[in-house]
């Protein structure tokens, strides 16, 4: 079968990465990878928003050559802690540091993984210095993604994605034409609500929410979970990533967080893509592609796998999904105003100052309220970034 | 992710098509294929055993520009049948007839899916010929996989499987490196004694065996997947097609036929390939390969799919699989000995002749009993092919 084998690499060389956002989840996973490959992978250079204490071990262990933290005065207590150990940078700061970092010449590979619409700019910066990116930044491609990408192919890098999902579908594109593609199926765990009543729902603390079944994931995400709207925020990705329109992407509640998603190719040939729940085997292919070798990430026993589910998730129970199909119709800035309303919407559930079912209640009360602006810019984006996040304030306010 | 796919063909031309093994059950349905695309699929050769009947229907709608019947008297009475049917070719006879087929000068791929032994010479033939093989005839490969696929690879020319499990494995290794593959995993539906005890399947009449639950196939092949001796073939044919030791190829009873094999990459990724149990679908993507469009195969709809149950194969109620690892163990002529004497004992089997587990008795005594040569010829290989049968028959007569 070696005529239908095409991406297979000789090149066994050391990849340079720089990683933006390293003290969340998926950056300390993003380090175990590369602890487990230290003839694969250098960490060239790092960055996070403000955890001085993790921050500062991660410089002094890695010793990147470059490093940043978004808080100035974050910024100016690493410096201050690092100031006795050797060999570690000075650490940078603000969106200016964070853009050194970005685009740090000899880096291959960016890996972005900062939380919110934060790690939008140091992206786009990345892209247009050449290098290829993974992308782990959800607000990245769901609030700018029709730009994102079209960078993306002007400057002729690599869009490689670290969700588990788009992972998936990317594996099973592999080899594929994209327009052989009908249909993707995201897998959703269903979140740990997925047996909880509406009823049930409605008085449900945040800390009953943050009790996921299958992934470990940061508080924000997991709340996403919890609602879907992670699922939302994934198929807008997929959307853009995969260049496949949002009513061919579907959405199927498979609890054992086992397969990561299905393509349906016009043939009606399935592929799918399955694995044990860890990030660090997507992570190891964004950052490897297009090896493969053996890393961090556990065996599948395909012979103990017993019992794979799969059912149509509840739209009444789970609103969200109806609202970012509603977000895409109306296109433009909403998707980045629905994101930034939700940021603040799980802000506020995850301090109590509303309940589950406030947050998609916010997300509406914003989305309605939202402009209508055709092929945005990345300016008009970050403004109506800005004015949901002031508007979903004001809802909550008043609604609290 | 444009960078990521490779094999997308603008070459929207029709293929020029021979077809070994018309009539069976693989045969008839890649005609259904073909009628489904007639824009992209021509067929320019028909062949088959001795079904003069439907054979004579399928040239006459066909007018295929070459024709041949392995029997001399069919071959006969075709002509005689079709001597008033304008714009059909004279149908040849006998493996010299097979031959003409196999090799026709305008053919681009030959389907090979004539039962047994004799589809081996004119698939050997079709490769010297330069045509790229869809490979529907197991014999091909378990009995000469490593001379198959050596002739194939000096002659430049493709293998593509068209059993699903093959197919699968095929679809998920598009745009991956061989050495990237730590472990296959063929799906079996168990066949149509899953649940059956091994003191009942001892006096379990061939007509019991002949009601598979999810796939509609021949005779011979219905009892190979009761004994599960059709995955011992499998994984050989999968030895030799993908290049991956036997030891690194497992069996998993899948009974919905909804997965048809899994492919496990050395970084612990899974790929999988779906859909509905229709041999149309692998048929299709081994004819139009690479490309795919909607053909005559339905939509799988993963909304609705509820469970998926995966379990070890009970190797004590089905010594097939263990016999299949020893008679590659041995290597050799001990596969192709092992097929034919199954070919006999299953024939047996469907006619009243020895009980169920009289046929892995009959191939394991067979077996036993095989000649160790190692880098047989094709010539060697069918001289095991002939003894085995012998030796087969004596046993279930001695035994009788």
């Amino acid at each position: 079968m070696s005529a239908m084998n095409s991406s297979s690499s000789d090149n066994q060389a050391v990849k340079n990465i720089v990683l933006l956002g390293s003290t969340g989840s998926i950056g300390t996973q993003t380090l175990e990878v590369a602890e487990a490959l230290p003839e694969r992978l250098r960490i060239m250079g790092l960055a996070a928003h403000s955890n001085v204490e993790l921050f500062c071990e991660q410089v002094a262990k890695w010793k990147p050559q470059v490093a940043a933290l978004f808080d100035e005065s974050a910024a100016k207590r690493a410096n201050e802690i690092l100031s006795t150990c050797a060999g570690t940078p000075r650490v940078l700061s603000g969106a200016e540091g964070l853009e050194s970092v970005a685009t740090f010449a000899d880096a291959q590979l960016v890996l972005g993984a900062m939380l919110g619409a934060a790690g939008l700019r140091p992206t786009i910066s990345a892209i247009r210095a050449g290098k290829d990116i993974a992308i782990a930044n959800k607000e990245t491609l769901v609030a700018a993604g029709e730009i994102v990408v079209q960078e993306a192919r002007e400057n002729n890098v690599r869009l490689l994605p670290v969700d588990s999902e788009h992972s998936a579908i990317a594996q099973c594109l592999l080899g594929e034409s994209t327009p052989a593609v009908k249909k993707l199926t995201i897998t959703a765990s269903g979140g740990p609500f997925v047996e909880t009543s509406r009823e049930e729902l409605k008085i449900a603390p945040a800390s009953a929410a943050l009790k996921h079944p299958t992934w470990s994931m940061g508080r924000k995400i997991s709340i996403d979970s919890a609602t879907l709207m992670n699922k939302t925020l994934e198929s807008i990705e997929a959307r853009w990533l995969f260049d496949v329109m949002m009513e061919n992407i579907e959405i199927v509640v498979h609890r054992q967080s086992i397969v990561h998603s299905f393509v349906t190719f016009c043939d009606n040939s399935v592929k799918a893509q399955l694995g044990v729940p860890d990030m660090r085997l997507p992570i190891q292919w964004a950052l490897l592609f297009p090896d493969r070798v053996l890393g961090a990430a556990p065996a599948l026993d395909i012979l103990k796998l017993s019992t794979l589910t799969f059912e149509a998730p509840d739209e009444t129970r789970f609103p969200a999904l109806e609202i970012g199909r509603r977000a895409m119709q109306i296109g433009g800035v909403a998707p980045a105003a629905m994101n930034a309303a939700n940021e603040i919407a799980v802000q506020a559930y995850l301090d109590g100052q509303t309940n589950f079912y406030g947050i998609t209640s916010c997300v509406n009360w914003v989305l309605e309220r939202c402009e209508t602006i055709a092929r945005p810019s990345l300016d008009e984006i970050f403004h109506a970034d800005e004015r949901a996040r002031i508007m979903a304030k004001e809802y909550l306010q008043k609604s609290a």
